[in-house]
């Protein structure tokens, strides 16, 4: 009994983060009312409020879900047959099949953490967690000879984390964006990243 | 007389979209009220409504000067003794230097583009010719033969895009990102996108 009642709250949350994320996307998050997720949610405010008292509340739901799907996804490139396969398979998800809403959802927190210190303690949090896992997976990698051991890893990480961002905000404004002939191309791009020594930017490339 | 009035006039609406960009970049665009930047800018309403008559006018004011300053960016990569001596001053700019604000505020209109329509179609008109102008420095210099000839053109112009964007918004949001240590790394990168023939999507490196 009260593990069905743990799995209707659990339910309930996850409609309500859906309803508060297509409101958020069609109206923006500061246009939005706590009213008007209600009347999309179909709860009354003293239900709503129970599971979420605030806006800033239903962020930071939105973005522990969208945290838990990323550790998810980064999980299952550690259990693909190599590195590449998996970091292929991760891309083509955040290339081409992820769903728009929340991409477009992600530059709304993105602009709203740089003004709201509880949306932004909640962004750093996540960020910090997600470009750490992405780390472990090179790291592991350089382990097993799959990658170059002689990279720059933070920045590495720092630049697919970078890469990711850019290619999906893109998608969500530029409706002539061609992701599937972008993904191999972006692909190699990575390969070049990984496999080889890093360049060293006391002699090479760089202009001051 | 005439020629120091245009002047007067052209300096009086470079002040007010600073101070513009300065109030949607503290407060965001929904936020900032049109009293706030005659306050900003020092200067009545009845005087500011006769420059800019609402904030859309004002995110185009802003984006206009952006899209000249983006212009000029790469006009001076055309100009540089090579294609990629130029894209790394290019990219030291974007990558390093760019004032904070004006990144913040880039965030802010494209998530604002995706629900009001006249900031859309200033912003696809100013990413249209961006675009277009970035493909033609990658045209001359594969005829010039510093890039390769057998690149999808289009699909590099759009990657190049996504990958200055993210690597600007990371910028704005992750002040832990070390950008000097990423730069020869992303052109080590954009070199290996532009200087080999690119993969075949139909036989390597994609997975459906």
């Amino acid at each position: 009994m009260r593990r069905a009642n743990t799995q209707l709250q659990s339910d309930r949350r996850a409609e309500i983060l859906a309803a508060a994320e297509r409101c958020f996307v069609r109206s923006g998050f500061h246009q939005t009312s706590m009213q008007e997720i209600c009347a999309e949610a179909g709860m009354s405010p003293g239900n709503l409020y129970r599971y979420f008292p605030s806006k800033e509340a239903l962020i930071a739901g939105i973005s522990e879900r969208n945290r838990a799907d990323a550790a998810a996804e980064l999980a299952a490139v550690s259990d693909a047959p190599s590195f590449f396969d998996g970091l292929a398979q991760l891309a083509q998800y955040h290339v081409v099949e992820r769903p728009m809403a929340e991409v477009a959802l992600c530059v709304e927190i993105m602009a709203e953490s740089r003004r709201n210190p509880e949306v932004a303690r909640v962004f750093g949090e996540i960020e910090g967690e997600v470009k750490g896992k992405l780390m472990g997976l090179l790291t592991a990698a350089a382990a097993r000879g799959e990658i170059s051991r002689d990279i720059n890893f933070d920045a590495a990480t720092d630049i697919l984390a970078a890469l990711g961002d850019g290619i999906s905000w893109r998608r969500a404004v530029d409706p002539s964006f061609n992701t599937e002939a972008a993904l191999p191309l972006i692909l190699h791009m990575v390969r070049c990243l990984l496999m080889e020594p890093h360049p060293n930017p006391s002699t090479e490339e760089t202009k001051t």
